[in-house]
């Protein structure tokens, strides 16, 4: 049986091959483009961004596994083969190097490193005016999953109040829940650094706008690592120039690499990085996938699955 | 009784004189150069870089008060009174300000911002070429005083590996410890992340200098939180420049501004950020010294002394 992967290109491919190795002696692992792979023989595949149709041509493929957390990427297919389970890349290191990146993006923003690092840009020295300490400051996250649970707890541990919100209801020992359209706009009056980690859904793509902005607090920050499409990005320009959002951390974008037009390059307020908060190594994912593969090999039912119904 | 202040110039002192309302009400809080003051009427002074011989001209002065941690900049008035005791400003605000500054400059020199904003002052998108873990990284920090134990125990509790030293042997939990100048090889060699959170004294100037660089790992990078007197500049330079350290983030300088061709300002691996890593608003601050002076007008010791004899 084959495991194809498509992520991170063949120069990933050594490097996922090594976590591979000695784990399941019975698995074939292939690269995507290899010419020399029967079709028949395709059980598993491990994919980022899989050229739609190209999934539907394994007859026998029986979980696609997504490189990343979320699958939109995926489901962006629509020859997508309607039945074959998908597995999210749920790891306790993804958990872990996510919480980390949104804690060193909340410092950040809370201690005006944008604002730091223009004056550093421009030879000037600048005053320490205020004194901001995370225990007056409160983080809300959007989107209390697998992963912004774990951000959630984090942040509370180092120090920040910290305000949550999801589609349903949820209860989270030491963070202020809020759930629902209803709740959304009291979540957003009591948040002064707002973290999107949503997932792509149809109801949530756009959902940072300006109505969602405006109802924040004066001069609050605003940072992404969920998803580009979650964002109205001539909203959040126009909040960051208005001066309704201090500044903003950007790890992800609707298009990636954004236009070299796009204005958030040039921004004083906003720092952007290259889609990189959370990206476990290919090897500790590919020691990960083959523990799911061996466990779902022996009769356990597969974890991790996407719901398509929930939509997440 | 008076107490006189030369902190933050006049545009401060509103802030200052809010902090003591209603504390103490047989205490006069007077700017620095207000001609009214009577010298003789002098009991206090808090202050910032004094002016040298200044502080010998009220014959009553009992108490000086530091506005920051370190007290080098009023050593170096050489007609300073030489019995007169000087506080320190230790307050819990000040270690958690400082943890928070750390924890931040930490993740961000792991996680490669220095290079990310020189990406996006390019407009270029990077990639996210390794996937840096807090508990695979080992942080060690260089003083193990007030603040210097604060921060070792914070960086822990948000999952970095840590390891201190300091002259004298400590032993905190969690901790490895490592003291004098016998142990500094393996503290270095022990270390990716360096942070110098050291008193300035005459030991320790100059102490980060080529030999200590060369005996971290290949590619570690280093922060300065303590005084820009620790650094050779030039040693830290060629280690940048050479490799030996991947990156730095700098908040003290010898002089501070730094000069205009200072190659800092524009040093593609360097960070810097204007000596405010932990400053307590002055309200808060005239709130610590006003307890201060209460306790010690109703006879207790006076707290968080100098110690001329150790230098700390």
């Amino acid at each position: 049986m084959t495991l194809l992967i498509k992520s991170g290109g063949s120069a990933a491919f050594p490097e996922w091959l090594s976590g591979f190795r000695g784990i399941l002696p019975q698995l074939t692992v292939r690269e995507w483009d290899d010419p020399n792979v029967d079709p028949e023989s395709v059980r598993y595949a491990l994919v980022w961004q899989p050229e739609p149709g190209r999934l539907a041509r394994y007859p026998n493929l029986q979980v696609i596994f997504s490189s990343a957390a979320g699958v939109d990427h995926i489901l962006a297919d629509s020859e997508l083969p309607p039945d074959c389970p998908i597995v999210r890349m749920v790891m306790p290191e993804t958990r872990q190097m996510m919480a980390e990146f949104v804690a060193m993006a909340a410092l950040m923003l809370m201690r005006r490193m944008p604002y730091f690092i223009r004056l550093q840009q421009a030879s000037c020295w600048g005053e320490p005016a205020d004194s901001p300490q995370a225990r007056r400051r409160h983080v809300g996250i959007m989107g209390l999953g697998a992963l912004g649970a774990h951000v959630a707890h984090y942040l509370r541990q180092i120090g920040f109040q910290v305000n949550g919100w999801s589609r349903d209801p949820k209860s989270l020992s030491g963070i202020d829940c809020f759930a629902g359209q209803a709740q959304l706009p009291a979540f957003l009056a009591a948040t002064d650094i707002l973290v999107c980690l949503l997932p792509d859904t149809k109801q949530t793509r756009g959902i940072i706008n300006t109505p969602t902005l405006n109802a924040l607090p004066r001069g609050s920050s605003f940072i992404n690592v969920g998803r580009g499409t979650h964002v109205v990005e001539e909203d959040l320009l126009a909040a960051l120039n208005g001066g309704q959002l201090r500044n903003a951390l950007l790890d992800v974008f609707a298009h990636e690499p954004p236009d070299e037009h796009s204005p958030f390059w040039r921004h004083p307020q906003v720092i952007m990085t290259p889609h990189c908060a959370a990206s476990p190594s290919y090897a500790d994912r590919a020691r990960h996938v083959a523990g799911i593969i061996a466990d779902y090999e022996s009769g356990h039912p597969l974890r991790d699955c996407f719901n398509r119904s929930k939509g997440y």
